[in-house]
C-alpha cells in the first residue's frame, strides 16, 4: 500500500469502505518503518527550518479519528524533533461558551499559524460535521431561524461548501492544509481501550464517555464518509491512512508530511548585493576588535 | 433622498457616480435630522439590548472611506448611548508583522464579535482591495508564487470572490454585516483637511500622509467601484451613504442601523414553566426572609 492510495481528491466517489483500517503489513517490518519514520523526521526538521526562514507559506496539519485511533502519538512520534519554535498544537475540546458563541470556524481562524509555520490541529472544525452531526447538536443552535430551518443533509451540505470556500480561501492566501483521517477498525479500537482500562499506566487516557460515539460507529462512519467526500478537492486532499498498525500509520504520516513540504520547496531568503556588503563590512568591523 | 436609494445589492451593474456625495439639503433642516439622529439611538439601545439576551445573531458594522469623510465621528454620534458591554470597536490600521503573517481575514475574525454582540470594523479587510490595490502593496507579498502569479483584475477578482463567500458563510452562521461607504467628495475632504491644520484641537487628526491618498482619488474612486459591485449580495449588501453634509449621514447610518435590528426582531429569551416555577420558589424564600 501506498501514500497515493490514501489520496482523497474529489476526482471520483468516495467511499470509506474502499479504504482499509490495515494495511497488514508483517510485523516483521516493524523495524524497516520506524527507520523509515525518524528518517522522515530529519528531512521534516531540515525542511521546517527553511519554511521558517522563507516564510511564505503557512502549513496546517489537521488530524480527525475516532477515539484511541492515534491522534496524540503520531503528534509525538511523527512531529518530535522538530524545533516547536516552529510547529504548534491546538486541541479542539467540546466548545467553551465563547467559542460556541462564534461561528464554528472562529476558533481554527485564530488558531491560524503566521505564514512560515506549521501548527497541528488535534481534530478541527471537521467536528462541527461529525459529532455534532451524528448527536445532532445542531439541532440546539443558538443561531437565528434561517441558518437552522432546513433538513439535515441540506444543513451539512451548506456546510461542506463553507468548508470548501474556507480552504480554497486559504490556499489562495498561502496556506497548505494537510488533512488526515486515521482510519481505524472498530475491532482494534477494543483492544486499545481495554489496554487503557487494564494497564495503570494508560488509566488516564480512557474515560466512561468513550463508549458513547463507539456504540454509534455506523453513524460516525457515514458522517466521515460525506464530509471526506464532500471536501476533497485537488488543492486540499483529504489521506486516509490506514491506523491498526500504529507504526505503519506514522511512517506514512511522516512521509505525507515530508511530501508537502517538499512541494512547497521552501528556500532560504537570498541576500540582496547591498545587504551583503553590509554584511562584509560588519565582518571587517569584527576582524578589526 | 431615502436610504433604500443608498442600498447596493447586487441587482444591478453598481456605478459609483450613480451615487452623490451630498444629498443638498437645506441646512434649515439639520436640526430635524439631529434629532432623527437622537432618536433613532433611543431605539437602537433597547434593540441592543434584546440582541444581547437573545444571543442567536451577531452584527458586525463596517466602515470603509476616504480619510475625513467622517468614520470616527460617525461612530462617536450613532453609536453613543448604546451599552458600551455589548458593543465593540475594532480599528483597522497598517498590519502588524503578525498580521501580515496571516491571510488578510484573519485579524477580522479574531475581531469578530459573539452572537448576541455588535462590533463595529472602522476599516476592514476591505483595505486589502482598497489601499493594497491602489498601492500595488500585494506585489510584495511573501506569499508563493501560486498565489500572486497573475495579473491585477484577476488577483482582485478572486479577492473578491473570497470575501463573496467569507461573508456569505457569516450570514450562514448568524451573523449581520452592515457595509457602509461613507461617500465624500474630493472638495469636501481639502475643507476638511483645512479645518484640520487650521484649527489646533484638530491638529492631532491630520498627517502628511493623507495627501498620499487623495493625490490618487480617482484610482481609489475606481478601487472602490469594483470593490462594492462586486461584493454586493441580497444578504450582504453596500449603503453608499452621501458623507458631504455630517449630520445627514449619521441620520442615515442611524437609521440604517435600527433597520437591520429591527430585521433581526432579537427577543428577549422565554422563560419555561419549570424555570418559572424555580423563580417562584426564589420569590417565596426571598419574601419570607
Amino acid at each position: 500500500m501506498k501514500l497515493e492510495d490514501c489520496k482523497v481528491d474529489g476526482s471520483k466517489k468516495f467511499k470509506l469502505s474502499d479504504h482499509p483500517t490495515s494495511a497488514k503489513v508483517p510485523k516483521a517490518e516493524r523495524p524497516a518503518y520506524e527507520a523509515e519514520t525518524a528518517q522522515n523526521n530529519k528531512r521534516m526538521s531540515d525542511l521546517q527550518e527553511r519554511l521558517y526562514a522563507d516564510g511564505r507559506e503557512g502549513v496546517v496539519i489537521l488530524l480527525q479519528a475516532m477515539d484511541a485511533a492515534g491522534k496524540d502519538s503520531t503528534i509525538a512520534h511523527v512531529m518530535s524533533g522538530v524545533n516547536p519554535q516552529g510547529v504548534g498544537v491546538t486541541s479542539f475540546k467540546v466548545p467553551s461558551k465563547v467559542e460556541a458563541g462564534h461561528d464554528y470556524f472562529w476558533r481554527a481562524n485564530v488558531a491560524l499559524p503566521q505564514r512560515g509555520y506549521i501548527e497541528i490541529f488535534n481534530r478541527s472544525y471537521y467536528e462541527d460535521v461529525l459529532v455534532v452531526r451524528v448527536d445532532g447538536l445542531w439541532h440546539g443552535y443558538d443561531m437565528p431561524k434561517r441558518c437552522l430551518d432546513m433538513d439535515e443533509q441540506e444543513f451539512f451540505d451548506m456546510r461542506f461548501e463553507q468548508i470548501r470556500n474556507y480552504e480554497k480561501a486559504l490556499y489562495q492566501n498561502g496556506y497548505r492544509l494537510i488533512k488526515i483521517m486515521l482510519n481505524v477498525s472498530r475491532k482494534e479500537q477494543k483492544e486499545r481501550f481495554l489496554a487503557r482500562i487494564d494497564e495503570p499506566a494508560k488509566n488516564w487516557k480512557f474515560s466512561a464517555g468513550d463508549l458513547g460515539p463507539r456504540s454509534k460507529w455506523p453513524q460516525y462512519m457515514a458522517a466521515f464518509e460525506d464530509a471526506i467526500g464532500k471536501t476533497s478537492t485537488p488543492e486540499s486532499p483529504w489521506y486516509v491512512i490506514p491506523a491498526d498498525q500504529k507504526w505503519y500509520a506514522r511512517a506514512l504520516v511522516s512521509e505525507l508530511v515530508v511530501k508537502v513540504l517538499e512541494e512547497i520547496n521552501p528556500q532560504f531568503p537570498e541576500i540582496s548585493d547591498e545587504d551583503r556588503a553590509v554584511m562584509m563590512k560588519c565582518r571587517e568591523q569584527l576582524m578589526a576588535e
